[in-house]
């Protein structure tokens, strides 16, 4: 028997929607994919529905009838406050609200590791570390992270909260060695979080098990989640293709890299 | 010499604002009030200005000139989220923002206790406490709180982050007899914030020394601020004025009281 | 109205019984006091019960009608495990079901210093410090513990396990510089501990506010209790009449003092 | 060289007992096997002894000319209290007594996850948890982790007190994938235990190296013990076997399962 | 009975020396006085002995006969490497040696919070926290301290290791607002540290009770100290005569202040 | 790119010197070996200079070139205080002299584990552990450390303290299934702290992936360094050809073994 009955997947057109929308159903009787944009899900099993987060009836509408959540949606890198507030904060809202009133489905919000991105990478983080946002999109995540707490204490929902470090097919520069979570990792969590008896409503980072990792799951291994992919493997094409930074480079001093001095609020 | 030239303090017209809006005038050469609503400020010496929080250039015109704001406007209690969603989240980044572009003034923010409502009143909590808002009211001051640590880590503003108790005249029932803060303390608590030399971006209790205190405050020894108040003093009064809660009542079961209970999401 | 209709006080006849027992009028409307041996309560309006506590019934009427206990009763020294065995194994064991099938009282149980006597004085300690008895009675007082732990969690029955320092008129010797707890404190915790709106199943250190304590009760500040008196106006004293020991001695070298060496295993 | 010259096994006729008694040959030169039943060791070279652990003398009799104890003798299941205490209780004082007048062996003591069973599986525990038994069964246990710190501090002999997950076969339910130990991982702890020049009285979880383990062992690495066997081979199986509890079925809710709901009290 | 036969302090002649010298003839029956100066010790009952710490044999006879120390001597600010390494190198070591072989006194070592002047005063210290020193003077009193540590594991000498703020008549600064250890308060200290049955080795820091302090002393309770000066009172003075310092100013980054841009090594 | 142009290595015709010196060209451009005995460096390559770390000039010419340094130089064992005061501490400041006047070169200082050799094999550490140093060599590396730090806090330079455990080719004792570092993995570590685009000045513990390691790097994990040896793999070899310790023989009760009862002082 598979654990969900129907899985929504927001943000299913996104770089990391599209790179797994179509591998959890092992997991799920149904799978519904849903994104802002237009897309083809390539997937004739899989339901799609064109929702703008923002919009709090069709919210309602796309949760109901699911009892499993991916939140991929929104902007997922620094923008203008306008355009997060959208998507981040209104649209955050409106899925929980839609929970709220659609049989409380269990959750997995992508958060980010910008929440924490001001954070020396010499100093090694649990999942209680202090927020220290690196910009108006992380601020946004810990906004999520603040609403997922409320709607589990107040209203019962769970919510699996994944500091998502970086989330691509290969470590792209000397930070990713450190940062890196492979689509074959991220897909096995969302499986541990899923068949978990108890959930709860923690912070995960979301990361391989990279050598050089800076952030520390222990206080989540009753998922038993076991990350098995590991940046190392790319180290010497990394370290070629990469120049080394310097010590005051913001992609060296900090764990959110450029995002620190993003230029988005000139 | 005093510690600022112009002293901005939001909220003016408020409860709290108004009974210290007029106590600070031996700590900043002018004293600017403002609010959303009309008020007579009774005090010739004071600028008073009108402004809507949400409106992003009124608070650029609030903030210029200022090198101090006391920020206690938006919504202080729960509500819609619409309504927080103006007052207490625009607000804040447009605070923040006309911070920025005006000469990066150090700011004390009105957070609130009920950022980490959901904590059981068993578990004493210093300043790296999980959040755990109680509410959306809750939920939007940790938006709050996490912009302000965003401008401090990206652009060097200063805040002090104060979760303020029950600041009243007096404590009305015995969920205050822990959380009550008399006016003078929070009074001599500004006074403190902004004759520090450095002041970084702490998050600050703000509750008197009341014998059945919640919060510990010993990781902003440095402000030298040391309340002198304590609740215990009107025990005998609100004991009997108040009935004993049930141990199921959320009066006594969380720290953020009735809160935690508000019907605001039907 | 009193925080209780009807307190049950056992070991009421001992040392600390007798000090204490007629000085609850004001928190409950009667008063039942309860000893193994025969006593005169010099108190017309208390109730007096002679009740052996490894009488499983016995000690179910004796508890039946009472919504709070303060349970002195047991063996309060080194013994014979026989005799520890029924007074303090087998009685918390027959209080705890009376309590279980009698309405659930809220419960002061009189634990000791001596369940972590083994402890050097040269570290301070908080209530979650590790188990360290320093004999067979610190051990019973574990046991005794777990016991109220058990009940509270499978049961909601509330206690407040104190560890008594030394709770005498005055402090006797060097080592009761830091563990005196005089009488009016002692007092004044029984109230606090019965006026809490949530008590839960805290460890409180029974100690007065001394200058060289050795223990920390921040983490149970919810209940407001400020002890008053302090061992350190005794110095003089004490210092004159008790020898300085050596650093050998084990009245310096452990928290339980000559507890640690006590003979009772020949 | 062996470590052991003798090593005496209580509860040999017990599941765990008769599953590893016959492993031991290599870390002592004579194996003592004991219990209060009648049972076959199927095993020339080992002695065998009835010994009921309530009674004194014979305890002193079984323990001399041992300098090792594997202690899984008692009752291992919540039972009526009465036997609780004779088996689990007075049989740990003797067993201890026996220990301190016959040459101090070195000792294993099977305790059990079921001193802390109230703990949520949410939360990760190392061995300074608090203890939070869930039966009578968990307190009897606390009672000799009490007494073996007791005979550590007072008289020098050490104890590894070993929190036994689910030591069986296989896995037998979700819990289990948590908490077992399989019989392997148990005899190279018990190598593990004997083989340490310098023992203490350290608390460890017995507990194989699952994925989805709630424990952490490493206060204790210096013992060198590395499990070798996972449960999460066996999460096909048990998944396909036991059904999804439900969030609020003891068996989600705390670490110690149903042993949280034992009607023993009625 | 005074708890030291003879009591010897060296540095005797420094400021804070000629300060405290004559106030101790109520703890030892003789008092000797050190210095490397000439020095008139205004106390007909003091023995005065001239001794320059780094010469071995002198440390020797200076310390015969004593029982206790108060070790004040050496370079007390920072200066140029060849000659803190005679004073506070080469003479610390030779003062443990003297004590090694003279009878084990016990030792009070004037250490510095230079030891840990790169510390924030945002961030409030134990004494656990991490060895910062902001010049070559910090380092040799981190070099005392270790010494300490050593003599007291391996040969049993106990010192108490007093990490002195800013022993001055009146704080001279803001920064003393927090630093300031008034005389008296020093003196009380001396004091405690040697009528205490048991001192060990621990880390004291030498600072009144001021509102502002960085400083946390309360792993030390069992000495009974409790300062009882406080800088707070001399805020308004000290705010008038020295100047807000720039938040960039070490004076105000660092809780070494000045002393962590001291030009010692151009 | 190698990381480095020139790299540094002082005690290269030590034990520890001489197996890792030529394992370097990897990492940088040319390597100077120095020492202050003679030796033949047996590679053709590399530069070797003969020097007096206590020779403040020398040293000054040894560092001008170089952009990375390994520090093994100096006394490696417990010695007279006169030796180690030449070697270790003035030594050290010479090299952190030569550094701060010669660009700032990144150094690995070789600490050691007879740092905080007192604790006990029953505390397992990780960086922040009290120091507790075994003898005068473990003190002079605590200078060292302290040194490292204030050049790293004052002037940037960066440090990696690497406590080396037990760095042979293979283990020779029991304590050494606990301590040792193989050749190889020391190498990598060296290439960790080298190719790191910040390093800070950590405190690293020199440990192979002993089963049985008391120290834990967990804190340094940005590192990457993965130490890919085990100890355990020689325990048969050791156990069988060293005694097992009685429990109050050093090398059992010490993480110094040893080292604590080093009789130089006599």
């Amino acid at each position: 028997m598979k654990p969900l009955k129907r899985l929504l997947i927001t943000g299913a057109a996104g770089q990391l929607g599209a790179a797994v929308r179509n591998r959890f159903g092992h997991i799920a009787d149904k799978v519904r994919l849903s994104d802002v944009a237009d897309f083809d899900a390539e997937n004739a099993e899989a339901e799609t529905v064109r929702c703008d987060l923002a919009d709090y009836d069709a919210v309602q509408r796309l949760v109901a009838g699911c009892d499993g959540v991916v939140h991929l949606g929104g902007v997922s890198v620094e923008d203008k406050f306008s355009k997060i507030l959208k998507a981040n904060i209104e649209g955050v809202y409106n899925l929980y609200e839609a929970a709220r009133k659609n049989g409380s489905p269990r959750i997995l919000f992508a958060s980010s590791n910008h929440v924490i991105g001001f954070h020396s990478p010499l100093d090694r983080l649990d999942n209680t570390a202090e927020i220290k946002p690196d910009g108006l999109y992380g601020v946004s995540k810990s906004f999520g992270e603040a609403t997922a707490k409320l709607y589990h204490a107040k209203f019962g929902i769970e919510t699996a909260i994944v500091r998502i470090g970086s989330c691509f097919p290969e470590p792209k520069d000397r930070r990713m060695l450190s940062t890196w979570l492979s689509h074959d990792d991220f897909v096995s969590l969302v499986v541990s979080v899923f068949r978990a008896p108890l959930l709860g409503c923690p912070v995960i980072y979301g990361v391989s098990a990279n050598d050089a990792a800076w952030w520390d799951n222990s206080k989540v291994s009753y998922l038993g989640w076991q990350p098995q992919d590991n940046a190392e493997r790319f180290r010497a094409i990394v370290e070629d293709q990469s120049p080394m930074p310097g010590r005051d480079d913001p992609a060296a001093r900090y764990q959110g890299g450029k995002f620190t001095t993003d230029p988005i609020f000139e």
